[in-house]
This record gives C-alpha cells, structure tokens and sequence, in this order.
C-alpha cells in the first residue's frame, strides 16, 4: 500500500463509489435487517435514526469517497528540507502508518468514510464496526473489497472485524506490532476503555464539553447568535456548546435576553445564582458543569473576569473547542493564549471546528489529545513522516 | 509556561547554564558520590564511566543549554494558516505539551538536556532518572531550579522525582490526566515496561538494529568505508550498524575485504553461510539478526536482491535506521520506499541519524514510533498544536 501511486487510490476510490450506489438494492436490504433488528429490541428513535441508510445517504457516502479521491495524495510530502552542511541531502517525508484500527460505534457510514481515508493516506485498514450494525457493514464492507480488487490493490486493506463480542476490541488493542494506531470514535466509556487498555497507540476523539465565555466587551447581538448556533445548530455532536461564562458586567444587559433566547428555543438552561432568578432556569449542581449534554442542555454561569472564565474553563473542558466573544482584541489575545483546546474561536461559533468547515475535505475524527493530531484530523494526520538521507559515501 | 516568551526562557537557560559551573565543585562533589556507590557495587568500567562527570562535561552541559538558548522558540509557530471562503481566518499554532515526564537511565548529563529542551519547548518537566546517578540528579536538579527561579519563572518547572523504588515511575505512568506525554530513554526492557504499562501517551525512543544493505551496484570503497563508520565509530549508540547485508554478485569481490576490515577493526563477525567460510566468522544464530549487540559485533547475510534485503529488513530492524549502498538510482529509489523505517540513508553511514547531525541543535532522543514524532526530536518535536479560528460573529 505504500508503494501504491496516486492514481491506483484515486481509481480504488472511484471504484467503490460506483460499487456502492450499483450495489445499493442490496445493502440496503442489509440495513433493514439492521434497523428491524434495532426496533425490536426498543433502540430509541434517535439512535435508529442514525443506524439507518437511505438511498440519499448512500448517494452522500458515495460522494465522500469521490471527494477523497480528488484530495492531494499525503504520502510522499516533504515535511521539511535542507542540505546539511556536508552536503547530506534531508528529507522529511510522509509516509502510511501501516495499519489503522478503527472502533466505532452505529452509523453505518462511518465504513465507507473511514475506508476511504484510509485508503488514500496509503493505510490498511481494519474497521470494528458496532454488532448493531452489523449486517450493514458486511454488506457495505464486501461491496468495497470487491472494488478494491478490481484496481489491482489487494482487498485485504480493508477488512471487517467481527464486532459480535467484546474480545475482538481486545484482540485489536493489544495487537502492537501489528496495528499501527488505534482510532476510537464513538461514546466517552468506549473512548475511555481504549484509552486505558491499549498498548497501540491511540488518538483519542471527541468528546466534547465546549464553551462559549461571553466577554464584556462583546458585540451583545454576535453573541446571542453565536450562543444559539453553538448549542442549537445540531445538537448530537462533538462541537455542539454545552456551556455559557457570561461576564458579571453583563448579569443585566444580556443573561435575562440569553435566557428567553435559549429558552424559546427549547433549550433548558442549567444555571448558577447569577442565572437561576430567571424563569425557566433550572439550578445547575456540580455535575452540570462537566456534562457533555448532547441534548437541549446547557450550563451557565456568571464570571467576574476573563480569567475566571479561562480557570472554568481548565477545570471542567473536555480540551476540544472553547469559544469568546469579545471587541477587545487584548482581551481575545489573553483568552487564545491561555485556554489549551484543540480549538480556540474568537467571535464565531464552536460548530466551526469540523474537518469540512477547515477545509481538510475529509474528516476521520475530532482529535482531543496532544500527541500527534489535535482537532479536526485529515488525511495528512493518517500518515507518518520518515527521514531520506542522500549522500555519496558519507561517514562520520 | 505556556505565557512564557521566549526572552525569558532564554534568559532562564543561560542562568541555568551559568549556575551549573558555578556550583560544579557541588556537583562533582555529589557525582563523587554516586561513582563510589557504583564502583563499591561492582558496575561494569563502561557504565560507570557514563556515570561520570568532570569539569569538562559539565561545560558541555551547560554549553547545550546555551545552544537551546539560541534555537528558535517552537511555541507560536505558525504551522498552517489560511483563510476559509466565508471569511474565518484559520491558524495552526504550535503549543507546549503541558506536563513531559521523563524516564531515563545512568547518564546525568541527560538531565540538564532534558530540562532545557523541554523549558525552551514551554513545558514543565517531571525528570525520573535512576537510581544509580542520584546525588548527581539531585545537585543538578537543585542548581537549575534555583537558577529559573531567579528570572521570574517559578521552580517547579523543574523537578526531581524521587528515583528511590519502582513506585515513582508506575505513577508516573498511571498519570493520565497531569502529565501529557512521557518519554522513556534507556534499554530496551525500561522502554517496553513504559509502553506496556503506560495510560499516558508514551513517545518510544531509541532501539536501534540499523541495517546496511551493499548492493551489487555499490562503489566497494564507499561501501566498506561506510560498513565500518556505520559499526565501529561508536559501538554503544542506537545509530551503530547491527546487521550488514550484501549482495550476492559481491560474493567474491566484497565479502572477503569487509570481513577482513571488520576483523581487522576488532569486530566479531557473525555470518551465514556466505559469510562464515572466512577466517575469524562466527556462525550466526537466528537470535542474531534481531539482536541490538551495542558492541563490536555484526550480524552479516548475503542476500539475493535488493527485495530480499527489504524483506530481511521488515522482518527483523527494529525501524530506526537503514542505509543502502549502491550506485543505481532505481535500486536506491526501490530501497527507499519500501523500507519503513525511522530514517533511511543512501550512501551514508547510519551515524548520521542523529538530531546533531540533522541541524536541529538539540535532540530529547530518537522516536522509532509513528505517532507524533519519528526520528530525531528536537524543539517543535516536544510541542502540541492548536487551532486558532477568528471571525466577526460568524455562525453556520
């Protein structure tokens, strides 16, 4: 696979594409079988929902692997450059991990998405999709291989694990040698229990409890906006506000119109002293300050200063994307250097910090760890670097 | 730290670097210590000699942390920046790591290096070195810290963790959370425990089973000038050639003269069958080939092709460092793209992988793992990254 050119993945991708819609009767049927399942053990709406596939969202998976192959090939960068001083010639180039472990949880998408990245970035791939989607990702999984193989790459880079029980997960965390890098995407306990159980290498993703701090210096209209959009845009998701600092210069000008915002909107505010006077805001307890709501909850609270909303902020975020509003460019500086997320935004909403919206094209995860990649990671955060040394009988 | 700018930390390395001589008759002093203890328990000459500190060494200490003082600072670096099509300016800014812990083996010296790399890299440093250097750790330690207090720049960036029992470094291990990324220096067997053990993300340094591959089309002289650079400039480095393979077409013309050279340089030769006709080869094992000997020993094989070369090398490197010697632009080409190692050399020595050799001033080790860093790490090495995202009220 690392010796694969551009244009073999490009077909691969192509490929697949093209498999997925002339194959869509089929994995279709698949997923029914996935969805009934589902129903009849009382899966509530919303997870079916998202267990589901339509013949739109087959169009869109489909699409995505397209999109992927008309994103720039990552291996072979050069990183970094120079000729060393005795005339060595460096370079830093990128190259495939090797093997890449993927353990999500429900949506059937993921498959074709994460496939595709992989396959691009030069990576075999082995997916450990959930049991509950496990009739979809067959299905979807031999249509892709059988692609693949027409390309003249072998179908082994892309394989299914079996995901009926807890020991194939197992198998994959402590396969080092042979996995590369293990990336989880799904609920935080599975997030966690890969985290602490693997000696492959994991990024961590996801999870997020992201806040938008209401300076006093802020555009009052741009921050109700930014606010609403934040918790309200799509609530299920990682980059989706679950928590408001509100400036105490503001306690009257702006907490009782973000209140019967919010709340017009169906939103439950969970507040502190500075919030609950108001009607319809629930007291918020110690709890609500770490929540990762992924409804339409949010907390809230009153701050005295920018620094009390950037030591909340290291108390209780999760480090995925926290987010100011303010006019006060010292103020907006203060607060970019000193919180420590994968994403800080100044006067724009937290649902910006997505792979697509950056521009990457391609998405496999939200990174919250340091190590490696943090945030929104595409294709160039699916490879490695090695280091080419060219000289004509150097020796030391 | 995070705040830091760098007149300050550069300010703090040079007052470190000037602390250090003017306390070295402590420091010798307490080094005094630990060689007796090391000597009284029967320590191998070697060992105790990396033990060892003279003034001499301590000048070299505190020159490296003069040289940190002149690198660029990594934080703020602008890795990536752009601006997105509705507007948003999006910038990828390099970030410390937080927390390092360090685990590392005998050589106090490592200490000062340690301290100022992951000072001037804006991060606190948990440094654990062993047991057998202690006094020398702790009068190090104490000097440096005093030294960063002066400039404003609180002491606990620095500190010492008690290096008495196991215990220290479990937790160390177990501090996911507090310390962000550990980075174990040492034997194979230190460094595997931390990887096995370890819920903190660990960066792997430093085993090195370094291949050169002579192929047919290799200038002989260039060849056995670099099979003897690349074994017996220094035996004890991860960067020392462990295993020599040679082309077949090179039977006759090659294998005699490098055994004799080898031989000649004191180096024991263990060969196959190509190999152990000559005079002073001993026959080669199957342990042979994995071992890492850090001595004047080589694993030798004639192999039939360049492919057999790579094969025998993704079976056995431990993906450090591999150089090929050849003349042919395709064989180089060939080599260099299938072998995944952590450098690739053509035409030089496996001495140059080396964060020295490479311009970068200064190296914290050598990563022979995939994730985040490969290679030598210098500065940028031993930082995170976030993103910056600026707008004036956006929302999607």
């Amino acid at each position: 696979m690392a010796l694969a050119t551009r244009a073999t993945k490009d077909a691969a991708l192509h490929a697949m594409a093209g498999a997925l819609l002339a194959a869509s009767e089929a994995v279709l049927a698949a997923n029914a079988e996935d969805v009934a399942r589902a129903e009849a053990a009382g899966t509530p709406a919303g997870v079916v929902d998202r267990l589901r596939l339509t013949a739109e969202r087959l169009e869109a998976m489909a699409q995505g692997l397209r999109d992927v192959a008309g994103l720039p090939d990552p291996v072979g960068e050069v990183v970094r450059g120079s000729t060393l001083a005795n005339g060595l010639e460096l370079r830093q180039v990128r190259v495939p991990f090797g093997v890449v472990g993927m353990i999500y949880e429900a949506r059937p998408n993921v498959t074709a998405d994460a496939a595709g990245i992989c396959l691009k970035s030069g990576n075999a791939v082995l997916l450990r999709g959930s049991s509950s989607a496990r009739s979809s990702n067959a299905a979807v999984v031999e249509v892709l291989r059988d692609a693949v193989a027409t390309t003249g790459l072998p179908a082994d880079v892309l394989q299914l694990v079996p995901g009926e029980s807890h020991d194939s997960v197992k198998a994959l965390m402590r396969a080092r040698g042979l996995v590369d890098v293990l990336v989880p995407r799904g609920g935080a306990g599975l997030i966690r229990s890969v985290v602490e159980e693997s000696t492959v290498p994991v990024i961590e993703t996801g999870v997020g409890n992201c806040h938008v701090y209401v300076d006093a210096a802020a555009d009052l209209d741009q921050a109700l906006a930014i606010v609403l959009n934040s918790k309200t845009h799509r609530t299920s998701v990682c980059n989706a506000a679950e928590s408001l600092l509100v400036h105490a210069d503001l306690a009257e000008s702006f907490v009782p119109r973000v209140v019967e915002a919010l709340t017009a909107a169906g939103v439950t505010v969970h507040g502190d002293a500075g919030f609950a006077t108001y009607d319809g805001v629930v007291e918020a307890t110690d709890d609500d300050w770490a929540a990762e709501y992924l409804s339409l909850d949010i907390s809230a609270r009153v701050v005295d200063s920018v620094d009390a909303a950037i030591e909340h902020i290291r108390r209780f975020s999760s480090g995925h994307t926290e987010a100011i509003v303010t006019r006060d460019q010292a103020v907006a500086r203060r607060f970019v250097a000193a919180v420590d997320s994968a994403a800080v935004l100044v006067n724009a909403s937290t649902r910006f910090t997505d792979g697509g919206e950056f521009g990457f094209g391609a998405e496999i995860g939200i990174s919250t760890q340091k190590l490696h990649a943090r945030g929104p990671m595409g294709l160039p955060e699916m490879t490695s670097t090695k280091y080419v040394v060219t000289g004509d009988g150097h020796v030391r």
